[in-house]
């Protein structure tokens, strides 16, 4: 239900599903998971003919799509939405990778693509460790880490991303492609010629 | 990959998955995942008050959405598409009703909405034999089905539904909701407000 977007706005894991999104996400089936959106996203790529104007391009999200908060949300058992926790734990830049993610930018930027990354975290407070922890887990040849700056704090994750898509687009810049463990991610305006849902139980960002 | 639209214009359930998809669809995991959506469907109808204006309208795919062709797949071992042989099956007027979906219209109908049946099925082949296995499921109470006329033929699903979609509109009925088996009946114009997908594992229509 959450992956096709049926279940919408849920706050929190409900209970009874607690045992089984940690089993998911830590047993082993997540990463095979994502792992097939890798091999979908390489394969659908590798029909493209990138332009020699170095201006097809991809979009990727950061959390849960780039950088994995599993271990945050484990410690949370899954529970709500709790800001300043979550800022906490961004600060420390200390998740680790995605499964696949950091082999497929390298994969993109081989085939002639450029590679933005696009996320809803505060640009303000979060703009040195986000780039850090990408660093630390191997996310290198990006283009350009976007984050949200203060005149699009309260928006809403499809509003601010829809905004930064299209600034992309006046750029001059194809969207090719955009990955996303959210469907906020992946709905609004000039979302790319194909998007590629992430697995992700764990939360809910309209 | 099916589900969240990472994997599309696949032309048959691949060989090392038809024995998955086989039990998937027949030892009830199917079943109680499209009582799951009829779950987030009622729930989510709830919140929503119908207009006394009678306009409040809802629009359903038919094939794997209100009637289900399993046992044609599973005779086919998932195979190809084949359109000789499926019209030959959609004749019979023998489809089962998928499991919940009639009763999901008493739901529906009872609230107030307005229920509509959109199908790409040939209207002048098929018409009679689709009102006939609809009855016979137990689908009663829809306002209209809405089948693919000469004049459609050879269109995407997604350009012959949008348009269908936007005579409703024109018409004045507003679509609340929209439920498909396939991608292509909720993507394209004036989806509806909200968008549930019942879970097809058996074949993509593009």
């Amino acid at each position: 239900m959450v992956e096709a977007n049926n279940a919408k706005n849920w706050p929190t894991v409900p209970p009874p599903c607690v045992g089984y999104v940690w089993r998911y996400m830590a047993w082993g089936q997540y990463a095979r998971d994502v792992a097939a959106v890798a091999d979908q996203i390489a394969a659908y790529a590798a029909q493209l003919a990138a332009g020699d104007d170095g201006l097809d391009a991809w979009v990727f999200d950061v959390d849960d799509t780039c950088l994995s908060n599993l271990f945050y949300y484990q410690a949370k058992q899954f529970g709500a939405y709790d800001p300043v926790a979550f800022k906490e734990w961004a600060s420390k830049a200390i998740c680790p990778g995605v499964p696949g993610i950091a082999q497929l930018f390298q994969t993109l930027r081989g085939r002639g693509f450029r590679v933005f990354i696009l996320s809803g975290r505060d640009q303000q407070t979060l703009a040195s460790s986000t780039a850090a922890n990408l660093a630390a887990a191997g996310f290198a040849g990006y283009d350009r880490l976007i984050m949200r700056s203060a005149e699009y704090r309260g928006m809403s994750a499809v509003v601010f991303k829809s905004a930064m898509r299209m600034q992309l687009m006046e750029e001059g810049y194809r969207i090719r492609g955009n990955v996303g463990d959210q469907w906020s991610d992946l709905q609004g305006d000039f979302v790319g010629d194909r998007v590629f849902k992430v697995p992700n139980p764990m939360y809910f960002v309209p």
